[in-house]
């Protein structure tokens, strides 16, 4: 299915409801709400409806999501960013009661479903697809359709910096900045606004730094001890992945997660050519060669030993 | 004087000099580099000369500048990203001794200098005039330019996301993308790759961050004390006065350098509204509406004092 034909499609519909996954990302809320605005922009009536209220990170946009009711009216529904209905979690029933499902996406693994799919492996984000999209259907941009598409692809990128950027996100991104919206406020908004109690939290990671086989193994525990003395909620140790592969020398970076007495979530990440993905799916999980994950049932000081002694071992190859 | 006319001149140059300004910034380096390179794909002679040998911070590029000698060659200048020409330090006496100068600039203050001038203050960084240079000039792109120009453009714009990006920024980047370097390696070294003492010095300066007028000045006071702590050097201060500002709800950002036993060196910064320039003349120092600086005589503590109720002073109005 081309773009063109689901361009032609929404032409037609009337009643457009928007879904996307569970715990929705930048991309998730941004390609929505881009259309969202489109849609209504051209005479339609348009909803993004979401299992539950905006995530307070995104509050500095102006977005209204209507939130999930059993009767909700779907005529027509657009599945955004989601590559397997399944990750649209309670809203997966709606799918069931539309006329006919609409499904964009740009990732590369997953289960297609709907009357009408259009899957772009090679788009950065949603959001290319949905520029592409808005392009087809001939509604011109608006600050707030362009600040919406910037949100997406820019986090998406992690701000253009990743490798799936590519000439097209920038060309996007050029078209999207001859609109009047202010940009860098986004970028503040997005990078450099963080409650001080995850700041405190990244204090006490930094602090918890340490390092396996002279420095190419950087490894942060963090314990629900450190989560109570910052007063940080348990998704901001996310965040926190990225700092144990910060240091300079470092090739695998590990983040513990301390999640009950005998429960330890880990993120294995690594930066040149180390194969992470062999650590985790040694200890039943799984993953990329760059980034995977798993859970290790033991204290976590042990657990932190054991994945040390794991990482060490694919360094030596 | 126009990009073409400057392209002319040094289509015949044969001998070619580029300088730039002290302590070089991405911009400065990836301009000069991609020049350099480009003028010798044309068959020149070409070197980028420094008073001192390449920051270790972008030992990453492949960069050979030739050290300064009072018997370098100088038939031809090119002075890139130098708003005056004190700012070449002990390299400005090649500007003197050189038969043809040609200077290029994105600044918007300065003291123009040389035989031929092109300055762009509309220009993000003086990597987007050079691009422009290398059309006229007429020389193809390769990955070696490319990738120099990328890390000029992205280090002045604050990896595109500040509001000196433009359309024109990204549609550069754009073109650079199109050739085969890795610019995910690139900005992995600029922004995700830290010195361990510098890493215990923001765990300690995060630590330290305090808050006046119920978080809306945030102060990180460092001292002399935590440089020794954490193994850090004095630059690596410097990158901490983002940190001052990023708490949610902060508007103004501060952060005092301990230089000496009476001796502080402030750093202020305003996230949407405030005039930190106010602030900082105050204290008989400068500098710009979001971005500003003074020095205090004062023992570390009693100056986080004063600069904090002179801010306070500034969000009463």
């Amino acid at each position: 299915m081309s773009i063109a034909n689901i361009a032609s499609f929404l032409k037609e519909a009337q009643d457009i409801t928007i879904l996307t996954h569970i715990s929705p990302d930048g991309d998730a809320l941004g390609s929505s709400f881009a259309l969202c605005a489109a849609l209504e922009d051209m005479g339609k009536c348009a909803k993004v409806v979401l299992p539950e209220p905006l995530p307070a990170y995104f509050s500095f946009m102006d977005w209204q999501p209507t939130l999930y009711t059993a009767d909700v009216a779907t005529q027509t529904v657009v599945a955004l960013d989601c590559g397997d209905s399944k990750r649209l979690g309670t809203l997966e029933t709606l799918i069931d009661q539309a006329e006919t499902v609409v499904m964009l996406d740009h990732h590369k693994a997953g289960t297609p479903f709907g009357d009408l799919r259009f899957v772009s492996p090679a788009s950065s984000a949603t959001g290319e697809i949905i520029f592409d999209l808005l392009a087809a259907l001939d509604v011109p941009l608006t600050p707030e359709i362009a600040s919406a598409l910037y949100v997406a692809i820019s986090t998406d990128t992690g701000g253009f910096r990743y490798s799936n950027t590519t000439p097209r996100t920038h060309q996007i991104i050029a078209k999207l900045l001859e609109l009047p919206f202010d940009a860098a406020r986004i970028n503040r908004f997005l990078y450099d606004c963080v409650p001080y109690s995850k700041l405190k939290l990244t204090a006490l990671a930094l602090d918890a730094l340490t390092f396996f086989e002279n420095g190419r193994i950087g490894v942060i525990a963090v314990s629900l001890d450190m989560l109570r003395q910052s007063g940080a909620v348990p998704e901001d140790m996310d965040g926190l992945t990225d700092y144990t592969r910060i240091a300079q020398g470092v090739e695998i970076g590990i983040l513990l997660k301390e999640k009950g007495p005998d429960e330890v979530k880990i993120s294995l990440r690594s930066n040149e050519y180390a194969d992470v993905s062999a650590i985790a799916t040694s200890f039943l999980g799984g993953g990329h060669v760059r980034a995977s994950g798993c859970v290790i049932h033991a204290p976590l000081a042990q657990a932190k030993e054991q994945m040390g002694a794991a990482a060490a071992k694919i360094l030596k190859g």
